[in-house]
């Protein structure tokens, strides 16, 4: 049995393949950039106006005299015409500066007499009002760096500059398998014996939280056979999650399943509550994570080791880890890690009852895990524990 | 014009009519529960053994015999036959207790020999390792409050009490239409005076996030009828968002069109920087958000006003605002509150260079807004600024 630090430490060595696509940029949002992306264009690609009102060069302009307007231009028009001294041009915002202009009145700073306008504006520059091109990005620029989390302005931006494809790092595929006799259906009917499955429901709503939909969802009996063939067909996904049937009993039957295709165990058992009988493996590339059956155990084993595995493969920063204090002390026996719902509330956690490992009810209203060191046993209020947040 | 905390009240009076939809729970994940849920059954059904071990009597046990092992139950199993004092069950995680039993002993504490074993457990007491029919939850008792947020947890919560089916409240409808003469697709040749087209980029990525995918997205040029037909076309949402062509522009048509569909102003132009032309109206029970052109204020604007008002329609919780000091001062001329792009480091805020409205570059980079109050002109370091988490 290793401890929690050691098992997360050993998923770290393992993963790390890096796959990249091509996306459309259009699905790309949510993605990390994995390329570094250069200006194809300069943005604007032009001396764009920033306002509606008039162009005009600045320098041929004396100071006092009235303009005469020779035209008018909005914006994704062009014009041939260049302007000579003593002449404007109606301008609108986005609209080219047209040859022979550089500086741009505001339409509220003129007073206007049929072609003619006079300029009101004393605090008027050179370049006033205008976008110069290039001056959001030069063409050949630096857009975004490798690495880049490509959130909507991201997006946006990239769109700006004509971009319409870019490379990402990819999702990992994952595949679910459900291991149990005791497992029906929810809204089927539960005979004697029976439990409502509820594994699948949760880790396709965390994994979809992670905007991954799973590859498949296979639920199997206790049974080798099954078993060793749902892990069979698994074994093409980046990442495969298994949920019970990996503890010690006679009837878990997945870590023989798991040897017999020769999936190389990595660790089996943590130093942890809830999640002890928590087994890691690894098929060539495939990362295969075998989960204790129990609802809470699972869905906590998933936050605090396989997301963390796909954030590292994805570049991304789901369910972060900040330190807050106790709102009231706590005691634990020494020995494992303990893994507790929490709720934040004015910037304390408060740990939750009812944390038994069958529990979900309280996982249900929790928006964090409080992780206790193994060896501790008495928590101070106030103290600083390390949290997970899931929400 | 009004101000941006008027803006805030005056949408806020919009937009609350609660519609809801019956999901089936598997894509219930991340809505808000919309109805108030009580436990169809007992969770667990059944007493349940917690361990794998041997099932019997404790009071009919004198502390020292041993136990005659008369047969095995398996999770998902069921047993017809009653024990009498003296007599055991081999036992497995997860399986009904068999009648005539209230007691586990766990694997581990037993020496077993042919049929017999002997109990090594002195902490063993009455009902030790079984979790007790309703345990979890109570037939009939609350399950989940109508506002709850569906996490995995609370998917998974559900699952485990037979729930398949969940009333949640609806993601709104949203239209989107973009207007511009200039705009060309990233990924085509921009011509003359034309620039590209990012706007919609930003908006269905930022929609994404929060679970939205448009109805619809419309791009047409500066003329009265396409913009006309695009917005009547679009009032079958529940929200329409239109960019550009909302300012006072000679070929600013949109608001001219909104007016000839019976659209009601509720507000025009709000003292803010950026997004000054900002427009809202309603249409019935449609929202109608105008946007400015310019990629940055149409962002903020979101973030700012759609967004929260998507947020009250679906209970739910996006870009969070907190309060954060400025890591260095900052000023600004008095009258417009100022939206800004920043970034948080070690729980303070930097504002980011590049403020033009025309530069997505620093969104880009940006994982906040700090929002600068109108009348104020000068911020120390260390002064507190609210801000809105976008990433």
């Amino acid at each position: 049995m290793i401890s929690v630090s050691e098992a997360r430490q050993r998923i770290g060595q393992y993963g790390h393949s890096e796959k990249k696509a091509a996306l459309p940029l259009l699905e790309a949002g949510g993605f990390t950039l994995a390329e570094t992306l250069y200006a194809p264009v300069d943005t604007p690609p032009f001396d764009q106006s920033a306002m509606d009102g008039y162009a005009f060069a600045f320098d041929s302009w004396d100071g006092s005299s009235s303009l005469q307007v020779i035209g008018e231009l909005q914006a994704g028009g062009s014009s041939a015409t260049e302007l000579r001294p003593g002449q404007a041009m109606r301008i609108f915002t986005g609209a080219p500066m047209p040859a022979g202009s550089d500086t741009v009145v505001i339409q509220e700073k003129v007073r206007s007499s049929g072609n003619e306008i006079t300029i009101l504006d004393d605090k008027l520059v050179r370049y006033s009002n205008v976008r110069p091109a290039g001056s959001q990005t030069k063409k050949g620029g630096l857009l975004l760096e490798d690495g880049q989390w490509l959130g909507p302005a991201a997006v946006s931006f990239l769109a700006s500059t004509g971009i319409s494809r870019v490379m990402v790092y990819s999702k990992p595929t994952v595949s679910i398998i459900i291991t149990g006799n005791e497992l029906v259906e929810p809204g089927g009917l539960a005979a004697e014996g029976m439990v409502y499955e509820s594994n699948s429901a949760g880790l396709i709503a965390v994994l979809q939280q992670m905007g991954i939909a799973p590859v498949s969802v296979q639920q199997v009996k206790d049974d080798q056979g099954p078993i060793r063939q749902a892990i069979s067909k698994a074994l093409s996904s980046d990442l495969i999650i298994i949920t019970g049937g990996i503890s010690t009993g006679d009837y878990d039957l997945v870590k023989p399943a798991l040897e017999s295709l020769s999936v190389q165990e990595v660790f089996h058992f943590v130093q942890q509550k809830p999640g002890k009988p928590f087994y890691f493996g690894v098929a060539g590339e495939t990362l295969v994570f075998a989960l204790p059956g129990n609802p809470v155990a699972a869905l906590t084993c998933f936050y605090e080791y396989i997301a963390p595995a796909i954030c590292r493969q994805t570049r991304q920063d789901h369910f972060k880890k900040i330190v807050l204090p106790l709102s009231a002390g706590h005691k634990k026996k020494p020995g494992m890690t303990h893994f507790l719902k929490g709720r934040i509330e004015q910037g304390r956690v408060t740990i939750l009852k009812d944390q038994e490992s069958y529990k979900m009810n309280t996982f249900a209203l929790a928006d964090c895990l409080v992780e206790l060191e193994a060896e501790k046993e008495t928590f101070e209020p106030g103290e600083l524990v390390i949290i997970t947040l899931i929400h």
